[in-house]
């Protein structure tokens, strides 16, 4: 039996874009819109909204942006709704129309923890606007649990609709996916809890699915896991797994055909030795990143050496 | 802590043999072996002993065959041990030395449940002769549960030393992995329970450390995944998890610079959507790898008609 609760989130453009720059054509947007919504999938993250005097829009392409006329020109009002995502300190408090005005129905605020009063900040004036709210923590398997804790016991108390817990780095095992749920839970009473993923201990799929058993009810995927570095859960691997029967697959599985395949091919997120070594050792991939980008040029580095200097910079103390 | 009992089983050249039909030049695998020495991995499976009469020599690899002079080229006796693989019906009784004389420590017998007679019957061959023995299951997905239970007590009245929890459609989640270790743990009493993935819906690391939490003691991985189709829990990462002070990441490290990404990129197995497909159906990944062979040389056949195409088959009742 299926819960109806569970809503699935797809953030291919936003999560992926920081693989390509944001630069996927607005063809490609439109077409993934339109399968998503023909997978009736919940939620279309389709970028972020930055502040635009922040970053260039000759480096960025429109999805960093997402002003509301292009996001007109490739999505419309349905019940696959459009989320966008705000960083704290990159965002224009006065960059957003009133909900009612606007084709974005949800705004996710992503912060650390340390910047959790930001976030709440930034979340109350979208709410303030009418629009559904969430509050991502990222890279929380980096935090003192009380630091946490703190921050879960603020949001408590504010009318945030959804809470992510959110594995940024690919670090955690599923005993931890499993004990965090637990605690976002017990912190958080009334509140919707969701969860977003990486891949890099190719555990995505599998954390997301623990956490849905603990009762988590928002679930990111991307298509073909397409996201930074080891990428994320797969919608694909979600649709087939979720047993509520509105969803469906072939579309999703057109989209990859189409344009995923060959994309994977030339940016190479997924399972990747360095992406797996910064996982297991509970670092940011950005090291990873670069490492592949110079083997690609050709670099004759190897993954030992790789290995060896990102285990010395545990030895500083 | 650490569970000292866990055993680590590489079956790299075993199992990828199915996608190279065995064909590993001696130097690599004596490479290979080396640096899981290094790596105190606790077995090293090195391929199959089929009856040489029912296959051809010229058509597959050295590792398909496994002869003692054969391994002694590459291998020898040490704390990692070595294994190889029987089938029930492809097995010459007479083609074994006592164990005293060979240089092989474990023999493992893979059958069907409905073999499970055949595979018994080898088992106690080969145990008489002295060796360690296990017992792999294959495909228990596919088992109606009446017979996968018999299949279980007529074991437990034997000598084997192991048995294996096998997905070899990649088709389990964690919570059907749960379910059938408690059965096996039960139902074995006294006997180690190995399990060995397949990683088609992207699980089987995460399935192999469900096993873990489940008391299973024999895991299986091969380097960077080489396996069947979407290939197995990768070696790398489960030395990465486990936390027995002897294992080293290096070597395998090295092995797969030096080795497998090329070989991926040339053989592609991992996680593909035409594996996805087979995992999530419960289905024999035989389709898949003749849709990713078409794909290979040219067909354009898509992704939404080979799923199409694999839904029909269900349809027929």
């Amino acid at each position: 039996m299926y819960r109806p609760q569970i809503k699935v989130l797809d953030c291919t453009i936003r999560d992926g874009g920081l693989m390509n720059n944001w630069q996927f054509p607005k063809e490609m947007v439109k077409d993934l819109f339109q399968g998503l919504v023909e997978a009736s999938v919940d939620y279309v993250e389709l970028g972020y909204r930055v502040d635009k005097k922040m970053f260039s829009p000759t480096e960025f392409g429109p999805w960093r942006f997402c002003g509301e006329e292009t996001l007109r020109e490739v999505a419309y009002k349905c019940d696959t709704k459009i989320s966008v995502m705000c960083d704290v300190g990159r965002t224009d408090y006065d960059a957003f129309l009133p909900a009612s005005e606007s084709i974005v129905s949800m705004f996710r605020v992503a912060c650390y923890v340390k910047e959790v009063d930001k976030g709440i900040h930034l979340m109350k004036h979208l709410k303030s606007l009418g629009y559904e709210t969430t509050l991502n923590l990222m890279a929380v398997s980096t935090n003192l649990e009380p630091d946490l804790d703190e921050a879960l016991d603020q949001i408590a108390d504010t009318g945030v609709d959804v809470v992510y817990l959110v594995d940024s780095f690919g670090y955690f095992y599923s005993e931890q996916i499993h004990y965090l749920a637990e605690k976002y839970k017990a912190k958080l009473p009334g509140k919707e809890i969701g969860i977003h993923c990486h891949n890099n201990q190719s555990l995505a799929f599998a954390n997301t699915i623990e956490g849905i058993i603990r009762n988590i009810n928002y679930v990111d995927g991307s298509i073909f896991g397409m996201g930074r570095s080891a990428g994320n859960c797969t919608t694909e691997l979600l649709l087939g797994f979720l047993k509520n029967p509105k969803f469906r697959l072939q579309p999703v599985l057109a989209l990859i055909d189409k344009y995923f395949v060959d994309m994977k091919a030339k940016l190479q997120w997924g399972y990747e030795i360095p992406y797996m070594i910064t996982g297991n050792l509970n670092k940011h991939p950005r090291p990873g990143m670069a490492f592949v980008r110079e083997r690609r040029e050709g670099s004759k580095r190897s993954f030992v050496d790789y290995y060896n200097t990102m285990t010395d910079i545990d030895a500083v103390d």
